[in-house]
């Protein structure tokens, strides 16, 4: 029972929020093997990450991969997002929890940007 | 003579600067029509934006592509950069300046993401 969890930053901007929704719903149309995938912020937003995980768990997953939908490897990502998953794995240590690289570690990330710098010149 | 100015958010971790820097280096390496390519930011770090598209133009650039290296539409995207690239436009209005879509708007992130997610249950 593996389980998705993207964590994104969150915005005061609803706007902003509902596109990282939209873009899970999207990721459930990819082949997958995860049984559930939702998203959760760091701030500003909601469900926060533990009640994402939580979610989750009371769902029945059993491993759950938390997937952090940042550019760099910050502070937010480095230490906010295990810091907030910490309390959880301690309060359901039968859970597997384990943190994907960051989007922005993705080596495809360069070939994309180049392709949308094109789009301005097109 | 095109050049390239990708815009990050900047932080206070200079390893997360670096990497948009590394990024730029790498961008270099891919088959492009840019005369230059480099980088500049929001805040926190520097170039700034302004500082960043003078010395492409002072470089004689005639047409420039901003590239906002954000994953969401947010205030920094649809606010914050255009107001940065706004007086240099009006200085230097012999320049195209254009701005790129974002890259969080690329089709393809939703693939990478769960690429990267697949990583670490493999």
């Amino acid at each position: 029972m593996k389980h998705l969890l993207v964590v994104a930053h969150g915005s005061r901007r609803a706007a902003s929020n509902d596109e990282v929704r939209t873009l899970c719903q999207q990721l459930k149309q990819l082949d997958n093997p995860f049984v559930e995938i939702s998203c959760a912020f760091l701030e500003l937003a909601e469900p926060s990450i533990p009640e994402g995980l939580q979610a989750l768990i009371a769902n029945g997953a059993t491993e759950i991969v938390v997937m952090p939908y940042f550019l760099s490897a910050g502070r937010h990502v480095t230490a906010d997002i295990p810091a907030e998953i910490e309390p959880v794995k301690q309060q359901s240590p039968q859970v597997k929890i384990s943190i994907a690289p960051y989007l922005g570690a993705a080596e495809q990330i360069g070939e994309i940007l180049m392709e949308q710098a094109l789009q301005a010149i097109l």
